[in-house]
């Protein structure tokens, strides 16, 4: 009898295991089930103005104990791709403290004045002011290229939905008339390559759990890995019928999924449950 | 022998009246020669984020006494155009307190909440936050449309280029994937029938003094007057070439162009001086 073959799975954050400052039911048992059974996970969020350690710090906060190792963010992935080919370059952040300190993590330099940058990275900026626009806005002028961490256009919040890195990328793009160079975010390969190098398993052996179809799903049709969209997060049932990016399998959050694919061992083949 | 026929004058604020803070030299004896022959002058501005009220104090505090009448803001025509046509709706605004005070002078209502509005009208905010950003998001995701007062992308302050109405509108427009409905500054038609109405002259009796191509030298080309571009704004001469806007002459400043004008009749005929 052959040996069962031994899945990875790829969860998001937020919609997926927490919602703003509240635990999504059913997400603390499920990565103790997963830690239980050995069975190889990763968080890959599109976050960017998160460090891993401050995330990691949150995921702690719900009782979920689990390694930086276990945490790719956008800030991440952006981080390593700086690290990667432009070292030395100095860089100009518009984004909350955690994508400096996620840069600084990886050893990177930021610029001592936005004029001297070679490179602006943008994310999520919950306190923006307008000195930090133009600031951005002076890096661009003087010829820093632009990397935006993701383009989501809003992010779920107890008050409703609030504007999201897509608000600090238009200012940016109207106002100097240039363009994003390079967006990190899912569904980009570069964040499901960085969450396969950490997982150690072929894409086809990877199942992504998330509650949004254009960076969840589509991320996982992109690199032809299964797909669960969660219903805890920011997409209703009806949206799914009209989108391009049909999951394989739908469930009302991650414990539902997982506590049927324990039993039934869904996931070994293609089945919606 | 004919009578000498009167000249109006459309007169741009920053970059021909004063920068920041200072007054561009000979701009007070401008006013006062146009004042003195009683010649009809309205000083016409893309500035948004100021009322006539607070342009008028402003003026006073550089010695150059004009009443509010002589005074139209892309802030008035905005409010002008909203009292004409749309008296009733309650508005919200993403952009300094002089929008708002503005948009009071003319009875306008301003919404208790952002999803109460039906129009969104966007100026520069220098002290714009992440809360002001989202308020005004969440206007237009609730049905607001939206005026942008202008779209300059940049304006001058002694430390160099800061961004403009641009920014504020890129953040809206790329967030809600909605676009601006209106946009009243220089060149609009718009601007160019408030002067004209204010002056009570003929498109081709007017002259515009302004320091920008894209806005005072455009709408004079569109309306039908002649224009004198002046270097003592944001345009080098040598942009001047490659403009589509030609203007009919080009000045060191407002005063050295009058001077000529009062001493050779420039104005009344086409040579440049």
């Amino acid at each position: 009898m052959a040996e069962k073959k031994m899945n990875g799975f790829i969860i998001d954050l937020d919609g997926t295991v927490y919602a703003g400052d509240e635990l999504i039911a059913g997400a603390r048992e499920s990565i103790e089930y997963l830690q239980q059974l050995q069975i190889p996970f990763v968080f890959l969020s599109n976050r960017g103005n998160y460090s891993r350690e401050m995330c990691k710090a949150k995921l702690n906060r719900f009782g979920i104990n689990v390694q930086i190792e276990n945490i790719i963010l956008s800030s991440t992935v952006t981080a390593k791709f700086l690290e990667q080919y432009y070292f030395n370059d100095p860089i100009w952040t518009l984004g909350d403290a955690g994508l400096e300190e996620e840069l600084r993590a990886h050893g990177l330099l930021i610029a001592e004045h936005p004029e001297l940058a070679e490179w602006l990275v943008i994310t999520l900026h919950e306190n923006v002011t307008y000195d930090d626009l133009n600031q951005a806005f002076r890096a661009v002028r003087a010829g820093a290229r632009i990397i935006a961490t993701n383009e989501d256009r809003t992010f779920p919040r107890q008050d409703g939905d609030c504007i999201d890195v897509a608000a600090m990328i238009g200012a940016i793009t109207y106002s100097t008339g240039r363009d994003v160079d390079l967006v990190m975010g899912k569904p980009s390969s570069m964040m499901a390559e960085a969450a396969l190098e950490q997982l150690g398993v072929e894409a086809e052996d990877c199942i992504v759990i998330g509650d949004s179809l254009p960076s969840d799903i589509h991320l996982a049709h992109k690199a032809n890995m299964k797909s669960v969209l969660v219903l805890s997060g920011s997409t209703k049932r009806k949206q799914i019928v009209e989108s391009e990016w049909q999951p394989t399998w739908v469930s009302d959050n991650m414990w539902s999924f997982l506590r049927t694919y324990q039993t039934t061992g869904a996931g070994k083949n293609d089945r919606s449950i």
